[in-house]
């Protein structure tokens, strides 16, 4: 038996265009993962009355409803109230929950709670509470006449930490079958591309499925089991894995779900490898990129943002004259970052990037998109030269930071990287 | 008289969380703009009941209806259909749309047209036409007992450029009013507090109107007028901009609705000045968040990672007794950073970022959360000790990177900084 959930997004700032409902897309991609049917999103404001518009129709239409947003200390937050009214559920206070607060106020944020958090401890009678370990509202969920009713804050990283911790949990009792399923990463092909090599083996797919995601700059697959049990989810997974890595070669770079900058940290671990990056285009993306894994001091010893050319001369001692022949923007000034920011710092691999990431050409006139990535290991200096095209700023900088976790990673893999 | 406007998203690929409802967004901030209400967005799969079922619920609530998508060549696409049989509408036949499809895939897809794009051609009896000059599927408007029906290409490209060819001036001809917004930047009060300074004022508000949204580490305002001309509305929003620069003071940053770093970087030009980064906590984020701004090379120049403390000695040459006697997460050190690439650079403004992001303590102990952001300048250098708590990795870099441009500005503004 299958249960079919109701999106019901609270937010002003939704209906203004401030931000785009992720909550929803998050909240989706879940809920399909759990077998759980997902036919209608709603946004609706902080409005009480149109929020129980909401709540009236979807509750003939849904067994699991779940809202999101209005859960704030401020006076417009109202969705725990309009709900207990239309559910016939008193609100009450929960001193716990409230000293909670109090002590994430004290300890994370060094001031007194406001008065009017106090608001935010109170919650549903009887109701099963999400505490929030990243921000100040806890969720909740209740069961009224067979719906189950759920309340997640707004803030998708608070909705997002929730939904792991305890809406996936509290919605997998709900049902008597596993679903698995398993991300498979690739970097290097177009999502058509993908598409046409997969596309017969996935029609012909029920259980378990395959679909394709285009992340920005990438292509993720997703393999989908339901099963009994755990485990038979997991066997059915592995001939998936198998025959996707068959079809696509090695631009699969993971099985796991973990991005490019993950998949190479890894493979630094494994290989007892340090890195260390010089930028100039990307202007310390790579750097923040790796820098946001927890642990990456292990295997990541720091690196140079070169902007200005005299900091590639002064900083990497990039020689002169090779910037005045060559052109920053160059396959030999990439070879030259890498080597420079190896020998500055003693790792066993430096990489850089340097390119015209636009709007315009550079001073020298190279236009908007030529990339080189330079990879300096023990063995000799590597580059691979790309030409990105006419992207926006934002998509050139986090194409030629993919490449440049690319170009280590396969390095790192022993995989041939293109030279030029 | 004011308009309201339903949207109604239609896709099943929004539903199983493959996309966000970007248009959604788009199509808000625009409505917003021409002073049409928006009061609930809704998303429905490629199925003709559940379509039927929210355009029969839309029509009573709101006298423009938006749909985007399923506007396709393919089986799955029912949008016209539904809609033209919701509204009692024949589908007619237009040979000279047909005719620009067939020249579109001659000429730009170059292959012959295949035949079941002849069902795009096929368009409401008596709408308003909207060509698509980026791809195959017209979009049209046309009105039924007081409410317009439009209907618009899913294609995030194709709705945006729609809209803004055809959309915006439909609906502007339906309305005598125009809206003016003002984003109003704040750094350094959180959401509940700036709520409460500003409550009474907010609430006794209606034209214009003010409201506060909490971005991730900052609180952003927005105030909103209507009148009958752009001038008029825009003299509204100067008395709002005063009172609150009155009521929260130096915490207010900008009122264009840039972030810090644009900020900065307005400032930075302004002056005259260029600036440099060293990091270790924050790893390349102070610097990629720069670089993203286009024409950051006026201005920046470029910055170390000095995420081991052999960097932050060899690169940065912060003495190796200053790091022995006080550790590298201290305020000596922050100093030391800032001035080492100030030194090296050249630049007029150094800012330096160390401190413990987690998730554990660094290897002397200090604790997650204590962060140090120096700023060396002509002047002499300054410090500002934070303790940002146990938050989330993520977030105590974003923070960290939000002071160390909090420090930067308010250097640049004349306004005083905090010292240890």
């Amino acid at each position: 038996m299958s249960h079919t959930a109701e999106l019901i997004a609270v937010g002003t700032e939704l209906l203004l265009g401030n931000i785009a409902n992720t909550n929803a897309q998050t909240l989706s991609q879940s809920l399909s993962a759990l077998g759980v049917n997902v036919f209608w999103h709603t946004v609706v404001g902080d409005n009480p009355n149109r929020l129980r518009e909401a709540l009236d129709i979807a509750r003939r239409r849904a067994d699991i409803l779940i809202t999101t947003g209005g859960l704030g200390p401020t006076y417009d937050d109202l969705t725990k109230q309009t709900v207990c009214e239309a559910f016939g559920k008193p609100l009450i206070l929960h001193p716990g929950i409230l000293e909670d607060i109090r002590v994430f106020y004290e300890s994370a944020l060094h001031v007194p709670m406001p008065e009017n958090n106090t608001q935010q401890a109170q919650l549903p009678e009887g109701c099963t509470v999400f505490d929030n370990p990243v921000g100040t509202a806890p969720g909740c969920a209740f069961e009224c006449d067979g719906v189950h009713v759920l309340m997640l804050p707004g803030p998708p990283h608070e909705m997002e930490t929730m939904l792991r911790r305890h809406v996936e949990p509290y919605l997998r009792k709900l049902s008597h079958e596993v679903i698995v399923s398993q991300d498979i990463m690739t970097f290097g092909m177009g999502e058509s591309s993908v598409d046409e090599l997969l596309h017969e083996k996935m029609a012909h797919m029920t259980n378990p499925t395959l679909a394709t995601y285009a992340k920005p700059c990438e292509v993720r697959l997703r393999a989908t089991a339901k099963a009994a049990t755990e485990d038979a989810a997991r066997a059915m997974l592995a001939p998936v894995w198998e025959m996707v890595c068959e079809t696509l070669g090695d631009i699969v770079y993971s099985g796991d779900g973990g991005g490019l900058a993950d998949c190479c940290h890894g493979h630094l671990i494994r290989r007892g490898f340090t890195l260390a990056t010089a930028e100039s285009c990307t202007g310390g993306l790579v750097a923040e990129r790796m820098t946001a894994i927890p642990g990456a001091s292990g295997v990541y010893r720091g690196g140079v943002v070169s902007y200005w050319t005299s900091v590639k001369a002064d900083l990497l001692h990039v020689p002169q004259n090779l910037l005045d022949t060559y052109s920053p923007v160059s396959a030999e000034c990439a070879r030259a970052m890498a080597e420079g920011i190896r020998n500055l710092t003693g790792a066993d691999l430096g990489v850089s990037v340097t390119g015209t990431a636009g709007p315009d050409p550079d001073e020298r006139g190279v236009p908007v998109g030529i990339v080189y990535i330079g990879l300096a290991a023990p063995e000799g200096t590597f580059c691979r030269a790309l030409d990105l095209g006419r992207r926006r700023r934002d998509r050139i900088q986090g194409l030629a930071a993919n490449h440049a976790f690319d170009v280590v990673r396969r390095y790192l893999q022993g995989l041939p990287i293109e030279q030029i």
